[in-house]
């Protein structure tokens, strides 16, 4: 996914993904893009930057309120267990729940 | 910089950078790890993690508190001053200023 989400106001939610991965797994990216699917359907989900190299990847979601997150975390929680547990995917983690209080940007004239 | 910062206790700040580069340009490389080197001495300065991929990049640098983000941005606006300008690096960039509110995370033992 490479693109930058700049159409949101502040306040709002980000959810920071840092992760480790463990060696390359062809069933991986089957997996990332079909979590990123479920949570595109979640309500309260405003969008999602996401980039990985050499194992360290960091993904960004974009949420109305913290009771969108919950809501995510239970779902995600329950896909995860469907699947391989997380800790097969993962080296390390770490998830950061964050108000968004204020942003600005730039972007290159067409 | 391949490393999850995992020993911080919220409540603090996070800044989220995100970006897509203009073309590969030789002395980017340099620039951001002066950048980096220039961020680490600051007051306030929690860490950082940063990935990039095929030109979109995401920055996440941690902080104790948005004095010590306002003190570093005006650093960093003096540093890109002296240097391009941030636009000839990039195509389009978001900041987002953010409370850390709470987090969790998982590492593999050993």
């Amino acid at each position: 996914m490479v693109a930058i989400v700049s159409n949101l106001k502040p306040p709002y939610y980000a959810v920071i993904f840092t992760s480790l991965r463990t060696e390359p797994d062809a069933g991986y990216g089957d997996m990332a893009r079909r979590m990123l699917e479920l949570a595109a359907t979640q309500p309260g989900f405003l969008g999602l930057e996401s980039t990985r190299n050499e194992g360290f990847g960091i993904s960004v979601s974009y949420w109305t309120d913290p009771e969108a997150i919950a809501a995510w975390k239970a779902q995600a929680d329950h896909f995860v267990a469907q699947e391989l547990g997380r800790s097969e995917w993962y080296r390390a983690y770490r998830v950061r729940v964050c108000k968004v209080e204020r942003e600005y940007g730039f972007e290159k004239p067409g």
